[in-house]
Parts: structure tokens; sequence; C-alpha cells
């Protein structure tokens, strides 16, 4: 039997003296989870700040308001996508079109992980948009368009590198891409299963334009 | 200037009598309403309630629980887009890519209509399927199984009248086209504009196999 290395403490514990930036970042990464399982409207701010251990009236200290806050949790999964989708689109070891795959692969993995409970945070906050304030609207354009615009330049890789016809039109498939995607996530949510996004790449793949 | 036929009343409102079956309609319209703006989660019983005029007492009268009536808005709106959809897909004075290409048309005006403020009920309670009764689960999925099977009836019609390919699997295209739409009515939404509708359309119209 292992024996603790320090002794156990009673009563309430120790006021650890945390960084600013440490606990903006926690509130960040805890409101994105919940965000992520349950949209915004849904989402109380108490809950969030419980299990960062932040009381309410310290909140206003890191954020000017809820919606200041909501901004921030969109554009960390905004960057924290947008890395994901570089790391497996630019990696040159594959060609265009299996890099695309493995992003796809990438996602799947994702979701059984989290057992279909998540899927994506952009999305679902669109599918919400009546609820929330305007200024997330833009937000979540902008990312959608950085996202496809990331598929938009493998596409056209695929054209360089012969497996995609030198006439296609990348925006406009990038653009459907994405459109059909966020179907397909909503649908694995809804199935609790890989198959709709197994079948709707497949779909997306085999209807390229070779 | 008009004189009222009736000399207003004061104080409150008469007790109207009001058939039951009238009053249980009145709550699911006024939920459907309700729940294809903001989803169910967020939509507080309360309100709906008080547009029809039911005391909160008197609900359970009408419904078991929260959860029954979910059930009976979804169904309701489950049979109102079957009945939308079949009335174009079974048209016979057109051709059935034609009448596919109708009920595309009809859904965009019926967006436009609503300002793109309302999506579609059974996607967007998938969307926030983790937050909701359980039995909403199984009830989601049988209604978006019937809306492809009645694609799917389309697509076997395309085939015999030679606009489709008689080699196409015309369940697994249902499928796929009802993925995407479910993508481009959410992201239409949130760009609040008819295009991810009419290129999503065009994209699988022209992708399939002739």
């Amino acid at each position: 039997m292992n024996t603790p290395l320090v002794k156990p403490r009673r009563g309430r514990p120790p006021k650890v003296s945390r960084d600013n930036r440490d606990t903006k970042a926690e509130l960040i990464r805890s409101g994105l989870e919940q965000l992520t399982e349950k949209g915004f409207a849904s989402s109380g701010l108490d809950h969030i700040l419980k299990r960062v251990g932040v009381p309410k009236g310290s909140f206003y200290h890191y954020f000017n308001s809820k919606e200041a806050f909501g901004q921030a949790v969109i554009e960390r999964y905004g960057s924290y996508f947008a890395n994901k989708l570089e790391a497996c689109l630019l990696d040159e070891s594959y060609s265009p079109l299996t890099r695309l795959g493995n992003f796809v692969e990438d996602a799947k993995l994702g979701m059984i992980r989290h057992q279909f409970k998540r899927g994506c945070l952009v999305g679902n906050l669109g599918q919400e948009i009546e609820l929330l304030p305007e200024s997330f609207r833009q937000q979540l354009i902008d990312i959608f368009l950085y996202w496809q615009l990331l598929i938009e330049n493998c596409l056209k890789s695929a054209q360089l590198s012969g497996e995609l016809s030198k006439t296609a039109n990348c925006e406009l498939l990038a653009e459907n891409f994405w459109i059909g995607w966020e179907g397909a996530v909503a649908r694995a949510k809804l199935v609790q299963s890989a198959k709709p996004l197994e079948n709707y790449f497949n779909y997306f793949i085999t209807t390229l334009p070779r």
C-alpha cells in the first residue's frame, strides 16, 4: 500500500493563489465542455463557476459579461479545431484526399471517445443562434469560413496532385463538404454511431469530379 | 369610424367554455412554434401555457408530463412535414427529380417567410438530444427514417423514368440527401440566407449518377 507523502488536511481547502491567466483559461476550458454538450442557452454560468471553483462575484474580474465569456469560448474552440484540421490537412506525408480522410477518421475517434455526446460547438451554437447574443453570429460564420478555406486549399492541392479534376470549384465543394459534415455530426450524435460520418464521407469522396 | 358591435367588457375575460380537444391542439400548436425557434431545453412550459391561456394547474389535464407533451409536439411536426413532403414528392404532374426540387423550393420559401428564424424542429432537437428525455431519441430517428423513405421512393421513381442511374443505391442517397439537407437548413439559419439551400441542392442534383 502506498503511503501518501503528505498528511491529508482537514477542513476547508487552502486558498491556492492562482494566476489570473490560469483561472481565465480554466473558465474557458470548463465553458467549452459545457457548451459543447449543452449549448449556450442551457449552460448555467453557476455550474461552470462551481466546477472551476470561482465565486460568482469574481467572474467579472475575468470577463466583462456572459457574452464576452461566450465569445472567448467560441474563439478557443475555433482555433482548437483549426489546429486539428491543419495538423491533418497540411501533413504532406499523405496525398491531399487521404489527408481529408485522416481528418474524418480523427473526428470520428473523437466522437466515439466522448460516446457521441459531444458534437461540434460551432454547429450547435449555429442551431440555437436565435437565442444567442447577436455578436455570436458573425463570429460563428467566420469560423466556418476559415475551416472551409482549409478544406478548399486541401482540394486545390488535390487538383495539383491529379486526384481532383482541374475544373472543380473548390470553394463551393468545400462549403458543401462542411454543410454536409455538420449534418453528419448531428446525425451521428442522434443515432450514437459513426456510421453517418462514414457514409457521408464515402459519398463525398466518390462524387468528387476526377 | 367603425362602431364596435359589442360593447367592450371590463374586468376579467369571460370563461370561454372550450372543447378539450381544441385546447390540447392549441397547446401542441403553441409548443410547435416555441420548440421550432428555441428548442426544448430552453422552452419554458409557462410561456406556452400563457400564450394559450391555460392555467398551469390544468396542463396535466391534457398531458401526463412535459415529456408526453414534447412527444405530442414532435409527432405533430413529423406528420405535418411528412404531408408537405408527400404533397411535393407524389405530385405526378412533374418528373421525380423536379418534384424533389419543388420540395426544396417550398422549404426555402418557408424559411424566408419566417426570416430564417425557424429551422427544422427534428434537426434542432437532434442537436440537443443529450438534454432531452431519452424517449425522444427513437422518435426523432423514426421520423428521419420516414422522411428518407419518401425521398428514397422518389429517387426510385427517377430510376424508372430514366433520370437516375439504375445502379444507384437510393436508400443511401436518400440518407445522404437528408443529412446534408439538415446541415444546409442550419447554415441558412445562421447566415440568414437561402444560398446554402440552393448551393447544397444544386450540388446534390449535379452529383447524382445519371
